[in-house]
């Protein structure tokens, strides 16, 4: 029994207890629920709040689950017994823009789309654009230092934060890092929190950095006979010194299935590849682009149209809704060096054939980072067994790949055992040193990321 | 007294003991010298002599004091009584470059400017460039996170540091990071090394990003009648969208200076700034950035020729030369949000006037980076005690107009009171606790950075 909520003192948000707590706040969308439910959850409303929530916590033995969005997929926002959740996107207040420093100072529920949306009003955009920008909160971008499309030029989320505000495991506020576009003042605090998953504090604020709307943007797709041709199309493109902001690659079978649900004539293709380049030289760029492209499939498309744009788009955003009409999905997020992608599909196809699993691959091509979606038929008893199985050697084919087993969505509670084998033991060791010395009782999401 | 040089067994390297070891080692390029020498010198031929030299120092209860090129300006590596002195510059084979993944494996003491040139055979090059990139080592550059002129589009040392092999406190060899371009398993381990003024650990090799050598460089060179005029242009042109590669400005005592060294026709100028373009946009960017100076000066100057090119740069890398001429010189290096610039050097000014000290001022304006040069006249007695105290109201100046003391030299010994003043006291008591985790004894660099 967690003490009353009494002793958490008068706050400006919502506290619920125990049955009344809503079963949507156990588990995030990775599918994974934990044994037990939160016995209390803190709907905080500002700073003050999160800092009664940690201390109430501390004090009554109970762990902090920190929650934003939810949209977590890797289980890092799960709750189970003996937890507090803590959801923090009530804080979602944009609290300046200064367009001339080409910054904002958001709190951590503000969604990436909303501060986009704000900045372009001064000319100004937020460039990470995880798939979930318009559900996700930045405190969580933040907390897993999501990717999204345009990483392959602009960066992950962590490339885009210059400070946080976070509270610690003793309710301390900390703010780490700066306003100014350059600073080596002390260790680099900033970048151990983005990625750390609410293992370390609860991110109450972020400074981030703005970047100039581009003034140009073109669009080049193109249908390729095989995932050979596609991923040395891809490889070519970087290799001709091109930057683009996007460069997206669909499998087969994932692009049958997104054709399908927008409902948009098949293109049979054995691959699908879309690329944006923008900036001042968006259009020479994109040339270069559709040249390299036509070495490889007749089938290329040029446009700067932004309504074109947004079509030949669609089929790549289309793949994970027209996946989720199957069953379950299983969503991985391997990253390997980009020139392993073919290697890396090719092996994939083939785990999907032994383990009888339908397996749909689409991505990151222009990071290596491969999004292969396990299908889960509700009619099928022994797929999620047979899924299970296939995951693990996709996560294991990344590893041999020289990869990694997760690029941008994290470790959270799916990954963890994983981590062992990808992290050196010393690298462990080092983390969790880190990890105690920080919050030495466990208070943090505790059984997660490392 | 050390324990005989026979307890750290059989190095490939060498070992050099109390008055054998050069002067030398007891400073770097800041001109602090430590009081004392240190005990023992090892230079480093492999990875196995660094485990053992740091193995042997706690032992010996000797300090460890890395050392690359010992080019740093803030006193990291100076090395006093009860010191070992491990330099790591021998360790300086690049180990791969694997053009297709865009990446390089160097030891930690290649040059910045010599793994570029290998680079430059794969059509690649190494995107940070200190002033000292012909002299500094990638292990310095890392353990200070050093920045250069082309930060503004490419970011600095750490945005180009993809892992890093450690030898931490108990002689393990710790490997951090990954080989894909995004990656988010476990904390950022990479990060926090990265500037961490050799207080975690002995950074002995890097895995760095590459990136295509630009198709185009284009620049843009402008006089100006005064300081506030080219600061309007500098931000006129970053708000017109335009991401230079450079953008670089120089008060008109610096310029006058440089000028003279070189032996040019003096144009009087208020200030001078430097602007370089490159990649695909590169010629249509240069026209914008030359039109927005136009709007603030008649005296712009484009070329897309590198004869010229040159010539414009050698202005700006001249500066600094130009005034070691008159003496001793204190190197700062306060970063400003980028608004702020022309207050910046306004307030420098004023604090030059009244503490009767010769203050030239140049740097980074595209990032806020400013480098105000003291100059201590050998025939003035006082100057150095005024040419301090001026240092602390720039110290001052850079935090009241929101900056940072540091922008890419590092806290060393010179600025460690200073960082209390920049650094919140969570701030500073995070980072304990961190350097605490990591190295309990305080084996590395006692007494510097946090």
């Amino acid at each position: 029994m967690p003490p009353s909520p009494t002793a958490l003192g008068t706050l400006t948000g919502t506290v619920l207890l125990g049955s009344d707590i809503p079963a949507a706040y156990r588990a995030d969308r990775s599918g994974y629920l934990p044994s037990g439910a939160p016995e209390v959850l803190v709907l905080a409303a500002d700073v003050d709040d999160v800092r009664r929530a940690v201390t109430f916590a501390a004090n009554a033995g109970l762990s902090v689950v920190v929650r934003g969005a939810g949209s977590g997929l890797a289980g890092g926002a799960a709750a189970g017994a003996g937890s507090l959740v803590l959801d923090v996107s009530g804080l979602n207040r944009i609290l300046e823009i200064a367009p001339a420093d080409e910054l904002a100072v958001v709190e951590a529920g503000v969604s990436a789309a909303a501060l986009d949306t704000a900045a372009h009003r001064h000319g100004l955009r937020y460039a990470p654009d995880p798939a979930s920008t318009a559900l996700s909160t930045i405190g969580g971008n933040i907390a897993t230092n999501a990717g999204g499309l345009r990483c392959v030029k602009y960066g992950v989320t962590g490339d885009a934060t210059l400070g946080l505000d976070i509270v610690l495991a003793d309710g301390t506020l900390l703010h780490t890092g700066r306003r100014t576009a350059k600073g080596v003042a002390g260790l680099d605090l900033t970048s151990l929190f983005t990625g750390s998953e609410g293992t370390l504090g609860v991110i109450v604020a972020a400074t981030v950095r703005l970047q100039p709307v581009p003034v140009d943007t073109v669009t080049v797709a193109a249908y390729f006979d095989d995932i050979d041709q596609a991923a040395a199309a891809t490889a070519a493109t970087l290799a001709a010194r091109v930057r683009p902001a996007m460069l997206e690659l669909m499998d087969e079978s994932s692009l049958r299935e997104a054709q399908d649900l927008l409902g948009l004539r098949a293109h049979a293709a054995g691959a699908f590849v879309v690329a944006q380049t923008d900036g001042f030289g968006a259009r020479a760029e994109a040339e270069v682009v559709a040249e390299v492209f036509r070495d490889h499939t007749t089938r290329v498309r040029v446009s700067d149209d932004p309504e074109t744009a947004n079509e030949l788009l669609a089929v790549r955003r289309a793949a994970l809704p027209a996946l989720e009409r199957h069953g379950r999905v299983l969503i991985e997020d391997i990253a390997v060096p980009r020139s392993r992608i073919a290697a890396a599909v090719h092996r994939i196809t083939e785990i999907a054939a032994r383990h009888d699993s339908r397996i749909y691959t689409f991505g990151h091509a222009g990071d290596g980072n491969l999004h292969p979606i396990i299908v889960v038929p509700a009619d099928d008893p022994g797929a999620a067994a047979r899924a299970a199985a296939a995951a693990d050697e996709i996560f294991a084919t990344a590893l041999e790949l020289g990869g990694t087993i997760t690029g941008e969505h994290g470790i959270g509670v799916l990954k963890r055992h994983w981590l062992e084998r990808e992290l050196p033991s010393e690298a462990l060791a080092t983390q969790r040193a880190i990890r105690r010395a920080l919050d030495p009782d466990g208070l943090f999401n505790p059984g997660k990321a490392v």
